[in-house]
């Protein structure tokens, strides 16, 4: 324990200050500093936070000293003020209000108007020759008392108020008289009574047990389910302060008031005052909506000089905290007295557009602008949003797991090819609904507004395609039945026809019914881009774009791709024209047959390198070999194989046979990645063909710089690598030999199973690249399919046994740990290795500060990340000063 | 270089020893060594094996001193001798022989007779009087050194001498006269003339080209292609030796001879001489197999003095050398010698027969018998095989993955149900063949002597239930091709229709056409008995038996095992009783009906557990919990679910949307393990009932000491085994409670994801064992499904990328490297920490000695591989002596 529990504020002297809020909580460590600043608050004392812990871990009592340390503040208090507490002339009265290190909005609680009684109240009378006023505060404090402190109904009180005002007519508290609260003073007291509570006189009574209520209300059901909602880790946190104020009173006539304002806009960011007051009122009453305030800018009006003074203040606040604030503030009988300032919430937008103004106002530095700018901001800006408004209004159907952001409505379709058609010919606006998606829904996904799964994680082919996209998706919604046949989906009980309206935040998973309106981002413009851009400034870690079209490139290079780190070739093999030379490949009997389709299929995937060197001039492009298991391209329904047989005029059975052959127990596991080219060497010779050609014909006849970088993805053996990087070498170097150009490639691998971190400086004598591949990593590494953990991931996390998903954020002590391991091995043969990461955590914010501390030279994500990956990447370097 | 190139043995003086084999090769070393005995070896010398990497590296060439070491040491050959070089009075006559470090027989080149021409045969005819003699040795020399050296094509010598045989009318060389072998000579110089070669006449030229013919053999394609086969490390080898020794002659008359012998019978280990001879011949007669040699026992009546001296000799060597060898001599005119000594090749039985009788004899210790007994003579011992004999005579099919050792002959029969009903009914003997076999396949394979699959590795169902069941089972034999509809199998080209009878070698893959004999190994009665014995007083790791019922049970018992390392609980639900209560189970809508079923289950498995502990009494018993996908208890057939439903009177619908939803892409990595039993944990208090009851039981009614252990499969993250574990210590301490015994059980884990050997020390705060799965822990590290890798496994072991199959053999740098981390780590929190494995590789060899390498506290394997492990873990503690 500390040899100090009560921190003292006041003219007298100031202890502590805005740097002690583990201590003295952020209302009370700012009320220290505010003083300090020479800013008019009323003078009073803070009760540490190692007090609340104390009074928590020792059966609910104080440490020795807590009581002679209270009554000596009270002393000074008393001195400072000329009043006395309890004293039946001239009464000290106090507000007593919670105050923890992190800001918890209404959690805790609050006392006002403490030291008032039945000899006191009339002293105060004498004093301020205000019995309304004075009668007023008193009921005040028997209501938040009993309310606070006892446990009384707070309806009972609420109820006699109301009954009062109506058998005098009117409508405002403020309307009453002295008398009325004077007897609303009695009522309250029988309440009291009836409640078995009694109310003590005693003022030394009255803050012992509001203090003791304050510390209590920590633990609270309340408080606790708030922390956990917001994920505040409870054991870094003490408690909560308390802090005894001397009261101010805006409820003392029409020369006092009391309000709440924003230093500039936080819904737009713009710098103008923002809030509100109410003129002869007690902070309370602005909340209660009984009363409806004034707007804040019409204070200038009414008084003057207050306003001036308050605005004054403002800007000190800002240039002192380098931030926004939101500030309480009373006006006694024309006196202006700060209660509280604190770091004022804001939207994503303005949260950016307030960072940057303070930049250029040198209010802050472009540092602590980056460090203000959560990457969850970002990520909304750049897709459309439903505002929290919107969705309180609405209905909620379920709940499913976000796995691309943004918002979108739609009619509910069941079926890709359908989806395709309405969109195209209807013009409808659909949310593709499925168990699943293959890659036979791309079109249907393409044309929809947003995707919905039953089933699926967040790196299933549904989430991937859709963030490549761009689109809002929720995967592994289960609570959702869809009933194809029926045309119908179940959720929580209700049916939903195809064609009906629903709702999709891709943000948090939630699903509405009906057509909920959006906001939309701006876009990298504005600042959003300037921020960015000192973020590129102060970054170590590169970023890079997942990204297999010149037009998914060119979208990259908007958002600040600095090269590609992925392209998936296999993503062109899909495409209309190519998928039955791909077919013709996969059915071939013998090299030769297969060799001729390749031959077919090589200028076509030419083509698709030329599109993405011109697109990342000077960048580098990472590309990556066939990756899929060949079943893939092959329909397995047994009317598509008879569709398609005909197509090829092969038989049924022939083409039957070879889908059965090709059928895996595990095809996660199966014959895929290099072991695909292991098996057939000439798919290599191709890629490789199509990759370096390209690569020459954009160099010779556009003169462009091309860094073309060979991927062969699923090493698990160093030996495959050897034997493939042979034959790529080869086959390069003489194409290269033959055009007579300067061109310069690597060759480098994928790692992205496990073995290949544990030897991976086997692996680095052949590769001159590493790029971790953390979506297959995470699934081999827990031996989690994310095809199937949908079954049992939502009782994990009810039974708390998973606390984060790690295909979301990465699994920094498994899956991380092989990720530290894979880099240091790997640079220990091969010191100058460069390693990158293209799974979906390159983009997610807590994976990339973790790439940046095991020594990443880049990551790499979907483009529509790129902007959070660079935002995170300036974050982690600038955390780590 | 050493400073010395030739090393001499003789009457004068013996350079080396035994001990120096790497540099004189092992013939080399010997007759150095035998000469050091005292017993009759002829003069010679040897060049080291030194020379021979020089001349293989420096194109060809020697080093500079060599000319005058090997001219020195015919100078001190001609002294010892009196014979000279070349000379035409008394010519010194010498054999050229190879011998590297490792035998490799017949794989280099021998010349004899080395020094005669035209000239020196003369003086040869003068010093012996006998030209028939020295005639038949020049043509034999000719024949040899024009063979050997020249490479002119062997078979036109042996048509020139059967020419003169039939020309002569006799059928043996040695019948052939004086003058024959003389005109012989010129037919062969003939045959040099033809070839363009030339006869060096200079003795000097003849012996140089002769070392460097040997030299240049030890890379030859036949020395290559056997170093491969019999997987000799090139790279630890530096070439062969080259062996210079003065001729003897068994040519010479009837008083000449020679012969190969045996000190004890290699095949039964019986301790008597065996071995052949041949009068009046040379070395390559007895091969040659012209002349029938006799069996050696007869020389004891044809020349008994020479018989007592070769006995005597075949003790005092084996006594010397510590082992049986085999030996070569040659008898010139009455007097004996020695040309060659080396350790004996024998049959699996005979090596342990050996071994302990020499132990008996205090020939041998018990250590080193425990090395000169190899783990896959006991694996061959302990299952039925085809002779090497039998094979070679016998038509091969096809060949697969050896995936349970044994031999075993059956017809052909395609479906389990129809082999079990073959064998039951018409007592045929069958050998069950499948692409693959599934649990319900179980019935058939237990009937069948053996099992062949098309598909899966070599820890498949088919391989591992084979394993369990100790039958031959041969996996993954891409060759051959089920066609069930035609009732054929085909296999290379060849159709064998249901019904026929095969034969399979479950040690090596190969199957045959036809029904071949097997030899039955003792078992564990003799001297592997004994030996194993000793293995135990030895060995410092622990060797238990993965069995999952009290017959299993009893047989580790009986081979050895030290406790239950796995018993599965998941076979014990397939039994005919008890499936359709775990589909009941399966069926549950609410926790409270699969409660109710479960309570069904619990007597039946409670029982199982009773036998497991009464068998294994004062052992511990590691029982895992339920660890397979919930699918593999319900039929995937559309018929079997409607048969099904009927029988569990539930609409088809409902079972097949039950069975749907358990439908899994990547079962290997989906709902199993302990994911099963965090989503229903009344599963794992029912198998904790069913232990704990079970161990009461016996404790209580028997008096036995029970050492139950609860392992929980599948952990990959510390809050699974954390919660789980709640629930079971809970349940069982209430049982052990309410019993008022005293039983201590532990609570441990499987490690078989790469995550948890990572955050091992993690787990270890939970985990009071380790059991390392590395079965599941080397799919997973590699990425490989075991069900499906046999599609590509082919191709990685022709391109050399795969060098051992993993699932065979541990991989030591990578899953081995996991294993060795989740030690270590684990060890870190828990220092006493009891780890053990009981994946397949717990009874292979290599993987043995690294588990003991590691610090593992035991092995654990199924029955029949308990005596290999064993062995392997003497082996293991004696080699890092």
């Amino acid at each position: 324990m500390s040899s100090k529990y009560v921190y003292y504020f006041g003219k007298k002297r100031a202890e502590g200050g805005a740097e002690m809020k583990d201590l003295l909580g952020g209302k009370g460590a700012n009320l220290v500093e505010m003083t300090k600043m020479g800013f008019p608050v009323p003078p009073g004392f803070v009760i540490t936070t190692e007090v609340c812990k104390y009074y928590n871990e020792h059966g609910k009592t104080h440490p020795d000293r807590l009581k002679k340390e209270v009554e000596e503040a009270v002393k000074d208090l008393e001195d400072e003020t000329g009043k006395e507490f309890g004293s039946s002339d001239n009464p000290l009265l106090v507000a007593v209000r919670s105050g923890a290190a992190i800001s918890m909005p209404g959690m805790m609680d609050t006392i006002l108007n403490l030291g008032l009684n039945d000899s006191t109240v009339e002293g105060m009378i004498k004093a301020t020759d205000n019995p309304k006023f004075c009668y007023d505060s008193y009921r005040r404090f028997l209501q938040m008392f009993g309310d606070v402190v006892l446990k009384i109904e707070h309806e009972l009180f609420e109820n006699a108020l109301r009954t009062i005002k109506a058998s005098k007519g009117v409508k405002l508290d403020v309307e009453l008289e002295a008398d009325d609260f004077k007897e609303l003073v009695e009522k309250y007291k029988e309440i009291y009574a009836e409640a078995g509570k009694q109310f003590p006189q005693d003022p030394w009574e009255q803050l012992w047990k509001s203090i003791d209520a304050v510390f209590g209300s920590w633990m609270n059901e309340r408080a606790i389910t708030y922390r956990k909602l917001n994920n505040i880790d409870e054991s870094t946190l003490m408690g909560t302060a308390v802090n005894i104020v001397t009261m101010v009173f805006g409820n003392m006539g029409k020369t006092s008031g009391t309000g709440v304002a924003f230093t500039r806009d936080p819904n737009t960011g713009e710098r103008t005052v923002y809030g509100e007051y109410l003129i002869d009122a007690q902070g309370e009453d602005v909340v209660a909506g009984t009363r409806t305030p004034e707007p804040i800018a019409d204070l200038q009006k009414e008084m003057l000089e207050i306003y001036d003074e308050l605005i004054g203040i403002f800007r000190k606040l800002e240039e002192h905290y380098h931030d926004m604030q939101d500030v309480e503030f009373t006006i006694e009988r024309g006196r202006l007295y700060l209660l509280q300032t604190r770091s004022g919430k804001r939207t994503p937008y303005a949260a950016v557009k307030i960072a940057v103004d303070m930049v250029k106002e040198s209010v802050m530095t472009k540092e602590e602008a980056l460090l203000k700018t959560a990457p969850e901001h970002v990520e909304i800006l750049l897709h459309p949003y439903f505002t929290q408004e919107t969705k309180e209004k609405a209905d909620l159907i379920a709940k499913g797991n976000p796995a691309s952001p943004g918002a979108a409505s739609g009619i509910l379709v069941f079926d890709s090819d359908k989806a395709d058609r309405l969109v195209k010919e209807e013009n409808k606006k659909v949310i593709l609904t499925r168990p699943e998606t293959s890659p036979e829904d791309i079109a249907g996904m393409a044309a929809s507004e947003g995707i919905l799964t039953s089933t699926g994680g967040k790196t299933s082919h549904a989430a991937v395609v859709a963030r490549g996209m761009g689109k809002p998706c929720i995967v592994g919604c289960s609570e959702i039945d869809i009933n194809r046949t029926k045309g119908i989906m179940k959720a929580r009980g209700k049916e939903f026809a195809e064609g009906s309206w629903i709702s999709i935040d891709g943000t948090t998973g939630e699903i509405f019914e009906g057509k909920l309106d959006t906001v939309m981002p701006e876009g990298l413009e504005g600042p959003l881009a300037e921020v960015l851009s000192w973020a590129d400034e102060f970054r170590r870690l590169g970023v890079r774009a997942n990204a297999d079209t010149p037009k998914d490139a060119e979208a990259a290079k908007r958002f600040g791709a600095e090269g590609i780190g992925l392209a998936r070739t296999e993503h062109m093999f899909f495409e209309a024209d190519r998928i039955p030379v791909v077919r013709q490949m996969i059915l071939s009997k013998s090299v030769e047959q297969r060799e001729k389709a390749l031959e077919r299929l090589l200028p076509m995937q030419q083509e698709d390198f030329v599109g993405l060197f011109k697109a990342m001039e000077g960048y580098p492009v990472t590309i990556r070999l066939l990756d899929p298991p060949l079943h893939e391209f092959l329909p397995s329904e047994e009317d598509d194989i008879r569709e398609l047989a005909k197509d090829m005029k092969v038989s049924f059975e022939e083409l039957k046979e070879v889908a059965e052959s090709l059928h895996e127990f595990n095809p996660m596991m199966g014959h895929r990645g290099c072991r695909l080219t292991v098996t057939y060497p000439e798919v290599a010779v191709m890629q490789t063909k199509a990759i370096i050609g390209a690569a020459i014909d954009v160099l010779k006849e556009e003169g462009k710089t091309v860094l073309p970088e060979i991927m062969i993805p699923l090493v698990s053996i160093s030996k495959e690598l050897e034997y493939l990087k042979k034959i790529i070498v080869e086959t390069a170097d003489e194409m290269i030999e033959d055009a007579g150009v300067d061109l310069k490639y690597t060759v480098g691998t994928m790692i992205e199973i496990p073995r290949a971190c544990l030897i991976a400086d086997e692996i680095a004598k052949e590769a001159e690249f590493f790029s971790f591949g953390t979506n297959d990593l995470t699934q081999l590494t827990f031996g989690f399919s994310r095809d199937d953990y949908g079954k049992y991931v939502g009782d994990y996390v009810a039974k708390e046994i998973l606390e984060v998903d790690p295909f979301q954020k990465i699994d920094q002590i498994g899956v991380g740990e092989l990720v530290k391991m894979g880099t240091e091995r790997g640079r220990k043969t091969r010191k100058d290795l460069k390693v990158g990461i293209c799974g979906e955590h390159g983009g997610e914010p807590s994976s990339v500060e973790f790439c940046h501390h095991v020594g990443l030279d880049y990551v790499s994500c979907s483009p529509y990340r790129v902007p959070v990956a660079r935002l995170s990447a300036a974050h982690a370097k600038l955390k780590s000063k």
